[in-house]
This record gives structure tokens, sequence and C-alpha cells, in this order.
């Protein structure tokens, strides 16, 4: 049957999504893979009492279609949020709430690619992005990243030679799957580009609230000056995954634009769920529960980077996130992480991690790993990351022999 | 900005699904055109009942990611009903959970579309079919419907002329927007021209559950020999549409496609309302609340067909649905049902219903209307079809002067 697949189907390429997180079930496993928060701060009993309020409240109509854009309370209390938060300003009627960032993520590309249009990206970037563009066949440029975000030289220098970008998607905040943070100035002189060169900016912010050290910084979007570009944030990691909504900020046609692809993929959203956080909002207060979260994090955070000095192999080098779920570990060129954790690192060290190769679109990068500290604790780190390290040290010594 | 956007945007065609019910604030308003269910008929207290099991028997874990197929215990549900139902032996494993029925004709589209790829729909079809296959730019064959479903000779005709059709899309039970039914020896001879020229049927049934004569019949996907049928259903019409959860079935390497392309999309429905669901069907009897619907349903369908019977003029053609929520009406060829009612019956009669342009493919026939029963009570019925009535017979009597 597979004679009739659209092309974007490609059975040659598996989603970079699927098959990320094997179970082990050996007792002592320990995942470093999955990009999952801590369950065990979810506020469980809030959004069930939230669930409650919003059905008393609202009643049947609650469970009707309503609107494609979502919840106009919650959008209204997005506008609030994101000017204290990130300096931008926006009025609800600019935003949109989506099945998660993903769904924004795929919105953008569905309403911006043809096939073969040139997009860039940040390499290493996030594998649910590739797993979207790669529906609309784009042709990517990937700029690498820098301690302080995207490297401007190289992207300048690529629009030089592919004037015709009409997309480049960045996670400023908190990378994943790097955790580097990109500067204030940097992303001024990011819409400066756009506006020069006349692209559309993906913002996509799912840990901007998950800072370890400071307040977030100002949103991208918070120098737009065009309308050029769209911001994206997401519930999932302030909150709750399974809650599955996202929000994105976008401008006038643009923002027409995705409404339409929206209403033609789905309709609307989940609004019985909308009232929901809307409550619970109205009930609590988020930005401590996102405290709570973040000293727990925090801690998670330190044991992966004492563990990395501790137990990693010299060669092996790692950025400092000072935010977010990730840390991103680089080795000498000739290790394959891949190969490594299927054949040897999972099956006998019962450790999981993501190989680099699911965060290039090229998939042309074997010699890196992402570590997630977000869902183990300090003592599971710990465990975890001793193990890991040794099998990274003999992998890294039979690779380079001392004689 | 308009110039970034990808062709499947087409500024210069507005969605079929936008703009489709324009609020009227008139006190008599009355509104034909909305496909909703009847939200007095909603069970809230039972669902909010099961939202409250749901979270204290999985507690945090029930909000976190979970799987892009969707809960398990309730696609087993679904395995049970579907056989007895409609006939159909599946597994769970077959089955995908959806962001409603949308959601699934987009990812099949998306699955199976390159652009201009030729596909057939009955006409006239279902709105948000076309706007979620008009997403993938395919190249559109239209086969009219009889009242016992599809025109298999029309059909033959063109699959004979367009050997490469991939895609049949269909509603074969208490059809939107006719409230047509297919005949079982049609399913079973639509499938045997699938087999013959290797075509893809998509069969979509929100309304087979609401029937108001008898059982539903097997469904096309009973007769399915070679996996090339994909069954999709939904809880918006028997439940909760805000609930935003459909169902797919769909065999082998075109489930893995499908699943897939569900991954990029937005990764996975809403855990906490599939738990919901399935509580709600463990301490419910869903057939015994169907039956409570379609006993209202049904004296909404008569008092729509008498009201056709008394009001309307001679000239108007309209079906007589055994379930689902619409009735389909023809007019002579020179009434143009759009301008109409944008132009008199909105503004005068303060009655709106849906025009026949929005579910033809290519928007060019002007002289039918929908007329949507499940939203309004017999006595908005009766007064709504007298005002509506009155403004067709002139329009009709203008254009078709009687000398």
């Amino acid at each position: 049957m597979n004679d009739l697949f659209a092309q974007r189907v490609n059975p040659d390429v598996s989603s970079a999504l699927a098959g990320l997180f094997p179970q082990d079930p050996n007792p002592t496993a320990v995942t470093f893979a999955a990009g999952s928060p801590n369950e065990q701060l979810f506020p469980v009993k809030e959004v069930q009492a939230a669930f409650n309020t919003a059905i008393d409240t609202q009643g049947a109509h609650l469970f009707q279609y309503q609107s494609a854009q979502g919840n106009s309370a919650l959008r209204e209390k997005l506008v609030t949020r994101i000017a204290k938060w990130g300096n931008v300003t926006t009025t609800a009627d600019n935003i949109l709430l989506t099945v998660g960032g993903q769904q924004g993520v795929e919105l953008v590309a569905k309403t911006l690619l043809n096939p073969g249009d040139d997009i860039i990206v940040e390499v290493p970037t996030y594998i649910g992005a590739l797993a979207a563009f790669d529906l609309y066949q784009p042709h990517y440029h990937a700029v690498p990243l820098q301690a302080d975000g995207l490297d401007l030289d190289v992207l300048e220098t690529t629009l030089q030679q592919h004037p015709n970008v009409k997309l480049l998607y960045t996670v400023p905040d908190y990378h994943n799957p790097t955790g580097i943070t990109m500067s204030v100035a940097k992303r001024q002189q990011l819409v400066a580009l756009a506006n020069r060169y006349h692209f559309i900016i993906l913002e996509d912010t799912p840990y901007r609230d998950l800072g370890y050290e400071g307040a977030p910084l100002p949103a991208i979007k918070s120098f737009d000056t065009e309308g050029r570009v769209i911001f994206l944030s997401s519930f999932s990691k302030i909150l709750m995954p399974a809650l599955r909504t996202g929000w994105l900020i976008a401008d006038g046609e643009l923002r027409d634009a995705i409404l339409k692809m929206r209403l033609a993929s789905d309709l609307e959203t989940t609004g019985v769920i909308h009232a929901a956080i809307n409550a619970y909002l109205d009930a609590n207060d988020l930005d401590a529960h996102i405290q709570r979260m973040t000293t727990h994090y925090k801690q998670q955070r330190d044991a992966m980077l004492q563990s990395l000095t501790h137990y990693f192999p010299d060669e092996a080098l790692f950025t400092h996130p000072a935010g977010g779920f990730f840390d991103w570990v680089t080795l000498p060129q000739d290790i394959d992480t891949g190969r490594l954790m299927l054949d040897i690192i999972s099956p006998q060290a019962h450790v999981t991690y993501v190989p680099a190769t699911n965060f290039y679109p090229q998939r042309d990068v074997h010699n890196a790993l992402r570590l997630s500290f977000s869902g183990v604790n300090p003592t599971q780190i710990d465990a975890g990351m001793h193990r890991l390290g040794d099998q990274l040290k003999n992998a890294v010594h039979a690779a380079y022999p001392v004689f």
C-alpha cells in the first residue's frame, strides 16, 4: 500500500520522534533520554479542583464546539504574563491556543512552506521541530550555536547565499538539546537580520520560565518591529504535558493564515482543558508553582553537572545550562553515540540518552548526545552518570588508545 | 508578509469552515447552520464524575506525556463497540485516537497526498474534509450522490479516466450535508472497486450511531479484504464535541504512516480526556445515552420534515434523512442560496443555513442549502422554517414569475 503514500511519509527515514525512549525493564535502569517533566511536581489536586470549577461554572456549554482560537479569558491572562516576563506587548486577539507547542511548530510550517523552500535551523535543534518541518519538505540550512546562541556571522553568510530563506527556527531559552540561551544582543540583531533579509522567525520557548539563575530574558518577539516574529510557548513544562496546551503569538495576516490552517487541521483544541487551566490560574499562583519546580530542577541540574565533572572522560565537552532540562555532551569525532548506546551502553549499563544524529536535519553528526536531567532525581543521576561515564571512558580509550 | 506564505494558504479562497456561523443578536433568530449537537442532552454530571474518577485513580501520571496512539483501555472498548455495531473485526493496535474526526481526515490527507494527486469526493460533501484536503492541493473528482449513496456508475467511469486516484472520501451514514445513507450493497461494491482500481477509502462516520429508524449498517470497513479502508469516527456527536476525541482504524503500514504523521503534527492527544471518556464508559451505558439523544433528535428531524412540507415552495426538493443532523434542500437552478441568505434571509427573516457552494470542491453549485435540525427544538424549527419558507417562496417566484 505504500506506493500510495505521499512523499512526506518517506518510509526510509523513521520519525526522529519515534522509538526515542526504549523501555528497559532492568530495575536499575536510568534514562536521560526523555525530556519529560518530573511528574512528582505536578499540582494534581489543584488542577482537579480547576476542572471541577470550570465544569461547575460553565456546565454543558463548556463541552460544545467553541472557538478555533481558544478560551479568551486564558488568552487575556497570557497577554499579561508575556508582557511581564517577556516584555512583549500584544493582545488576546493575536494569541492562538494550540495542541502543545508541537502543533504550533507544525502550523507555522504548514503556513509557510512549499516543498523545497529554504529554512534555517540552529544545529543541533529540537527533534520535534525537524519532524514537523520534514512534513513540508523544506531545503534546510544549518547554522551552528555558540555559547550565547546562534552564530550570527554564519547566519548572515547563509542569508547572503540563500536570500529566499522564509523561516528561521530557534529555541532561544535553555535550548533543547544544548541548554544554551541566546543573549539579548543577539536577539535584537536577529530581528534586524530578519527585517533586512525578509524572513520570519519562529521563537519556540517551552523552557523560558524554567531558569535557575535569574529571570527570563526579553523575548525575541519583544524586538519585533514588523510583525515577523512568531512567539510560541506551552504549558507542558510549567504545568503538565498531557493538558496539550501550547500558545502562539502572531500578528495580522500571519495570524489569520495560521488560524485558517488550524481550522482545517483539527478545528479547535479542547475547550474544557483551557477552561480548567484558566480556573487553575484564577485560584493559584503559577509563578510560585514554577519557583517550587525550579528549586528541584536546579538540584537535578547541579547533580548532573557534578557527575559530568566526576565521571565523564576528560575528552568530553559539555554545556552549562542556566535553566531547562538538558545538557549537551560532545565526544571525540570517531565516537558514534547511537551505535554505542544500542550495542553496549543500554544493554550493559542500562542507561539511555538521545544520540546527536536525531538533532541534525541531515542526521549527519554522531559524536554527541543529549542528557535530560528533568525526570531523574540526584541519586539516580549520580548512579546513572557513573555507569555512563565509565562506558564512555572505555569507548574513548578504545577509539583513541594511549600507548 | 503574505508573499512568504505557502501556496496552500491561498488567500483568495477563504476557509470553508470560517465565518459559517454568523451571530445574529435578534432574539427571534434561528440558525439551521451549525452542525452542533444539542448541548441540553450532554451528560455533564456523568462526565464530570468520570474526570474525577480518572484523576483520583491515576494521579500525576495521567498528566505526563503518554502515547501518540492514545489510551489503550479506551481503544480496547472501541474494538468491542465497532465489532458489535459495525461488524468490523480489528485490534486496539490498529486504532488511533485523534483530535476530533477533523484531525483524522487531515492525517489521512497528509499521509497520502502530494500536490496534484487525484482524489474522489462525493458531492455535496463535508466542508471540513474539503478544508483538510485543500491543504494538500489535490486534483478533485466529484461523484454525485444518489438516494442510496455514491453513484457507482459515475464512480467507475471516473476511475477508468483517472486510474491514479489514490483516495475516495465518503460519509456513508446519515451523510453531511444530505442525510443520505449508503446501501449495504453499495458498500460492498465500493470495496470491490477499491481493490480493482487500487485506491484507499476514507469512511468518515461521525453520525453512524445516530439513526432514528434502525441499527447502524455494517461499516464499509467490514467488507475490507486488503486493508485499504480507513474507518473514522468520533465522540463529538454521541458524547460531546469539546472532548475533541475522534478515532480511526487503519491497518499495517498505513497505520504506521498515519501514526508517523500524527507524531510530527502534535505528538499526542489529551490523555486526561481519554482517561475520562474511558471512565465514563466504565460507569455509564453509552448506548442508553445515545438512545435518549436519538429520541430527541428524531422529534427534531420530524419537525423539520413536516415544516419542509408545509412551508417550503413546491419547487424545493429535499432529502428524508433516517438519522444524523442534516437535511439537504435543492432549489431551482437560478437561486443563489448564498447571496439570498446574506442579502435578504439573514437580515430580514433572521434565519441562517449553510449555502450549497461550501460543500463543493470547486464551489460551483449555488442552488441548494443544508439545514441542520440538531441544535434547535421543534418550536424553533417551526418558527424558523416558516420564515425561511416564505422567503424562499418569494425568491422562487421572483426568479420564475408566473404570468
